[in-house]
């Protein structure tokens, strides 16, 4: 882009979980800032300083953000903050209030924000995608590549930052498996017909992650899907038993067992590594 | 029962999670010699000390120990061990192996069971219930009350062990919180159609059970049940975040939201108190 050209907007709302950290809000805006010269701009959304128990403001609050900054002419990007928890609370009510703008934007997250890239990708609008999220930054390590892989996409659609264990052209999807499963049977769920399915998750016992994949891999829509690809499943250690890994783990062994076929690895996970899987 | 008559023989069978303390079958044992004076007899089947990792034994081990006991003439109840982990890995197998014996049973348990007790009555085998099991002995407080409970509904169908904040002719289902998630849309899913559906947990986070929440009031055939009444849902303490519980808490809430009638308590939950519901 031009230096005459108009800086290209980036709109960050958090859907989900509270931020702890607010600091972390000046730190990315002076990596944007020092990244891109000015082309690019980060419009933070006073609604990821709120804060109500678990969520980054009421339901209320949050939807409003997000449908205020879907709606904006002026700004050509949804960026999701961070996923903890909340999205799928104001996804329903957020899809009929997205206009003609919301469209024509890119939104980009992963985690809980599955719900909102799952109900939106299923509604048509915008280009949606899986992958890293300004709470990204304060990773431990290459945080930093975690950002410029989201912005290199959000802002050139670069495709050093895509996942390529599948072709662009393929038809995908990416989602954390808990969203996965809780968004089946809701309002909120896509068609996964044809379509690979990557999945990844954290912060849970590898029962759990089991239980979810006979659910999920129970699903007549997702049974449809052209095959599962295992993001990183990374799991707690479990105080009271250690669960039996299946021979291949539990994702071919459930793909095995329902009759999906099971794709091998997806460079997806809760980590820097994160690449990007724009929803086709 | 007159003395002269053969006992009341209990089938007990470990559908998901392995036993650690051996000892428990031995105290449950001598308990129901003890209070019955020979008139119950209880089959414990040897699978249910077998382990393989989380499991008590491999699948195709529980399965086998299910259906073999489901399909004994000789057997009048099948009275599950304990819940854990599991039954639904071995639920759908085993539902078209079950005979005619299968369906002159009673059947009984709780927590990850409800994947079994749930496809038992889908498929109309026998009479199902969501009750105490053996491993509840062990519990700090009462828990020989919870196993006395137990036992008289199972051998004399006796009133008292009733959950009786619903009429004993309404149809109704008990099921925990977690595995009413994770069969909707398997083929273990009822018919919740015009039922009183109660619900319970234990032992997760309560932002998950917010989530749990939203999936299962967003189902359409769990919105045709007639209500929901809400038996005790125990979460642990969230290191990193406190959920700001609505007023009337998670469940009234997800009610209001999805216009599910809320029906007020259960007396149901992972505890001693834990009565017995019987599914119609």
């Amino acid at each position: 882009m031009g230096s005459s050209e108009k800086p290209f907007r980036i709109g960050v709302v958090a859907p989900g979980g509270v931020l702890t950290d607010h600091g972390l809000l000046e730190r990315i805006s002076a990596f944007v800032a020092g990244a891109y010269e000015g082309r690019v701009e980060l419009l933070i959304h006073p609604q990821c300083r709120l804060a109500d128990g678990h969520f980054a403001g009421s339901d209320t609050q949050r939807l409003s953000a997000l449908v205020e900054y879907g709606n904006r002419e002026d700004i050509d990007a949804i960026w999701f903050l961070r996923g903890g928890y909340g999205s799928n609370r104001i996804a329903s009510d957020a899809v009929p209030q997205l206009g003609a703008p919301a469209r024509r934007k890119k939104w980009l997250g992963y985690s809980d924000v599955g719900f909102l890239l799952a109900a939106l990708h299923r509604a048509g609008i915008g280009t949606v995608a899986h992958g890293p999220m300004p709470v990204d930054f304060d990773r431990p390590v290459r945080g930093r590549e975690a950002i410029g892989r989201a912005l290199a996409w959000l802002v050139d659609g670069h495709p050093a930052s895509l996942e390529t264990s599948e072709r662009a052209e393929t038809p995908k999807l990416a989602l954390n498996l808990t969203v996965l499963s809780q968004l089946l049977g809701t309002p909120l769920e896509p068609d996964f017909s044809g379509r690979v399915l990557m999945i990844e998750d954290v912060g849970d016992y590898l029962y759990r992650y089991d239980r979810f994949l006979f659910h999920v891999t129970s699903n007549a829509n997702v049974r449809r899907c052209a095959g599962i690809r295992e993001g990183r499943l990374i799991a707690d250690e479990n105080p009271t038993a250690v669960f039996s890994t299946p021979e291949g783990g539990v994702v071919a062994d459930w793909c095995r067992r329902s009759g999906i076929p099971y794709l091998g690895a997806a460079d997806i996970g809760h980590d820097s590594d994160n690449k990007v899987v724009p929803f086709r």
